[in-house]
């Protein structure tokens, strides 16, 4: 094989660690908004996880001061490919070191990404098992789909913050492999968005510049539903729950995802997301749009919010003085 | 990079060519009924694409005595990737040679399944540049939507008949690095249906047995459209177009698929499907149906119609002297 | 006004009193697996509610030693359409007087159908006033969306067992002033099946051919919701409830209703519908089904169960001795 | 029966003349990007039908030097209704006199409503006849469904602009035996917009306040599909097809309809909508919107553009100055 060749050492992002002001709040967001099942609880973190998950869980949800991301963890394609990842980690300045283990998967390799968010890499992880009252009917799902609220299928992509989402792209796609499938190139060459892949997913990883200017901050995160449908019906029960609707359901011009983004009880920006696109060509061209193009708002003209391009967590003032959020 | 791990050479598969005894009215069928594009003629074939197709075409139609599958073409990751497979394949018996190419594409190695279909690995093509009339709103994709009945995205999968799909799946395993993802075990040990995949979706292949005994027979091919919804819609179309509909729409128990099963003019069998889920496990653990599980039907109790197990392309009247098509 | 011009007097049909065996077991099945909720006790009554329902419950449901319907009621548009009702209906010969009323409504007159079902008349009715923890977030919605199983709206239609539905028909007709829609007439002239209304549904009130011959069967009793998804997720959740799906989802031929059949533990037959069409001319002429259209099975070619023929509640074996349920 | 009991001469909104100043332009959006069939065509007016239409046409569009709604018609259930109709609005000072007739129907008698539309009541009407291309496969629908861009069913409702709609919702009320189901009432009293119906759509006729003062404008005519999914479709396909959306989709707050708004190349407002409830009830209360309740926006949050409130056709300039269509 030539070592021009790409490998994919990193199969699909696996968990995401949400920090959360209010713990019980966002439980029950969790849990009956977005019909999410409680896996494990530790210290002060819940463990949470879609129908559709085969790990033990998508989502650690902890307590804390501020809400924001607490760590982001990739699941490699073997324990060869972990280790080839973290001897270049090793040597790139942003290693941590490994700890030993969280519910439902062995040792991880901690880094960081160059605007300072915790990634994480790891291989062993448990399959899950369902509890009899979670079986499901049909053994290719591994657990029964939940018919309560929004009933998500688990994780679809995670969007960061990034001062400069450029260099945080180069980083992922030596460090770990990602590919660029679609971006935001604003009139002075700056990237203002990168949307990336390891795999045939058209995006699993999303960096949007950061106005603030604030490193370490977490845009959203995205929980899967199969249809359209289910997205305007997450719609209907979210008002039914007196959950902010920040904006949607309507569909993104960019990667076509249908979405709709909502405030969970703890501050965070949660997005229910379905549709959008497969890759499977090899040699895929960055879908590249201007700042005009962007301009002209969503897929079918909604104006993209204000609040979109300044609101993060952890909550942070605009320099200018005000906080859009 | 250890010789253990596996190596994805093959990336997706790529076109699949069609033989018709009825050009004019299978081709009606899939312009008009399936909504798809024709993108090109040479000789006694049509090429015909989906509205997602980043190549030329996913669709060679071809006029041919008896109905049936022509040749099924994978596009490999690369050109080292192609060479690689073709060093193998040369070297196992049922490699056929090089072909300098088809329309869309270069050259190919051609190459025969233990069943005696005719396959194909490529990896030069065409990035499909849609004309004036056909140039999409959104540069994310690569040619308008063409409401224009089913309007379907592209290819989702193949169905080959196998006298032995055990021996085919062994096959593919070895020389293209096919995964197993579900099977169906009789209980004297017969492998009647295996889906094989070589990238996250959960399928992209499938061998069930042929119970004439036929070798070289198609199944189906199916086509994929984005919402259960649409799958329903192009059930309405069907019946309004006078199109045979076999089962469906219904979901399968094996895979999840939500699906519609016609024949075409030319007598092959036609799928709509949308749904499923995707793989992103690095050790998947293959989903064995037993013989009883298969049994129950499909995933809401639908039978699976006895013309599924016997009729194929070309057609050929059972042992026992029936023909069940 | 002319004495010809036909009066509508009959509002809708409000609610349906459905016996069960196995009350505690259906009852689980109405508010967990359709999502509907409890509104009301009373002996051995549970009063229940669909979401969309201005009134107390369109549901009933009573422990009996035998599943069946108690009985069918009817609202009239007025006080004055009632009393001119019951003048008619007590000289017909199958008046049976007035009841107090019930919950959720005042005095009702009862009668029976020719065919000994007990239906109901009534007009005054108290509006659904929501507890806090119901309250819908648009006012124009009478109780908050549930996100709990299949979420039905409520009561969608009656489909009655008839020994003779063309008399049914007749009476329903000249006594409450139904109109017909949509008709199965036979070869030799027999009306297997009648769809009615009073209203600008296609259908409110069917009766079907009893082929046991007995008086006073319930075949189904139908829910609705909003989406052909919604029937699709029904079917999901069925599956994963254990609850037995009889045939669907697929889309009727006659009223083109996109139906799942399934039997809730009392052994009754209940629908999960969606769709149709609404009849808004004053002069529509009945569709009429013959036997052979009848034979090509539903819209989309699913052949119609043998167990819609002759299954219903009370469960009669056939006369020739097999029983088909 | 009572005088005081009230009876429905006016079975529903038959068909309205939509004004265009882009004749062919506006042809080819109703015929390629609606899906609508050309039905008829005399002098300068082209008939057009949904596939679910029973009469002959639901939109005669007209060429004119201005946009706006021509005539908005309603048929009787009878003639005898047709009369006491007439009869009542020929004492009322706003009858204009009987018409012949026109494609598709018989004699009609015109009227103004306060704010100056013409009006039209008909009962004589052909039930629609398809040629032998439009067969539909099931009798009981009246064309073939055309599977060609959005594919309406029909009409679904008008809104008309109105100066004051408070004194045209008198004038249905008492002429026609509209009513009215719900309401936006302004902190001084005003009634900006009215909801109205004579059956049990929850409304087919809607006045909404004209920030402009000019009298016998159109905001809006709605057409029909059936599932949320087809709107979003819709929305596809518009933004293919460059018409231009001017908000949604998305859900009403009032009336819970799922609509999308979009311009016709002759400067009218087009709706697709689908949803909503129906009325059975029959002592409705109006639910009435107040000025902060109606300051909140559609159901999930999304704030009603600014052109809602003034542009509408023919356009007219704001009295302050600004056009803001």
């Amino acid at each position: 094989m030539s070592m021009s060749e790409p490998i994919q050492d990193v199969a699909h992002v696996g968990h995401v660690e949400l920090l959360t002001p209010d713990p019980e709040a966002s439980l029950t967001y969790f849990r009956d908004v977005l019909g999410m099942t409680e896996a494990h609880r530790k210290g002060d973190s819940v463990y949470l996880r879609g129908y559709g998950d085969w790990e033990l869980a998508c989502l650690k949800l902890t307590a804390a001061a501020d809400a924001g991301v607490g760590h982001l963890a990739f699941r490699t394609v073997s324990e060869q490919a972990l280790e080839r990842r973290v001897r270049s980690l090793e040597t790139c300045g942003l290693g941590r070191g490994w700890i030993e283990g969280d519910a439902g998967h062995g040792r991880a390799y901690q880094f960081l990404d160059p605007d300072g968010h915790l990634l994480e890499l790891y291989y062993d992880a448990d399959r899950y098992q369902a509890p009899p009252e979670l079986q499901p009917a049909l053994k290719n799902q591994p657990q029964r789909y939940p018919a309560r609220g929004i009933s998500v299928r688990g994780l679809d992509h995670v969007n960061l913050l990034g001062v400069d989402p450029g260099e945080n792209r180069i980083f992922l796609e030596e460090q770990l492999g990602f590919r660029l499938t679609e971006q935001i190139m604003l009139d002075d060459g700056t990237e203002a968005g990168v949307w990336m892949t390891v795999n045939n997913k058209s995006y699993e990883l999303t960096y949007t510049m950061d106005a603030t200017g604030t490193r370490g901050r977490l845009h959203h995160i995205s929980f899967a539903v199969d249809e359209r449908e289910d997205v305007l019906r997450a719609a209907d029960i979210c008002l039914e729950n007196g959950v902010f609707i920040e904006t949607g359901p309507h569909k993104h011009a960019i990667q076509q995802t249908f979405f709709l983004y909502t405030y969970e009880p703890g501050g965070n920006r949660i997005e229910i997301s379905a549709g959008g696109y497969l890759i499977f060509s090899p040699e895929w061209e960055p879908i590249v749009w201007t700042q005009a193009e962007r301009a002209k708002g969503q897929a079918w003209g909604l104006q993209t919010v204000e609040s979109f391009h300044t609101r993060g967590t952890p909550h942070v003032p605009m320099a200018a003085g005000h906080d859009p959020s």
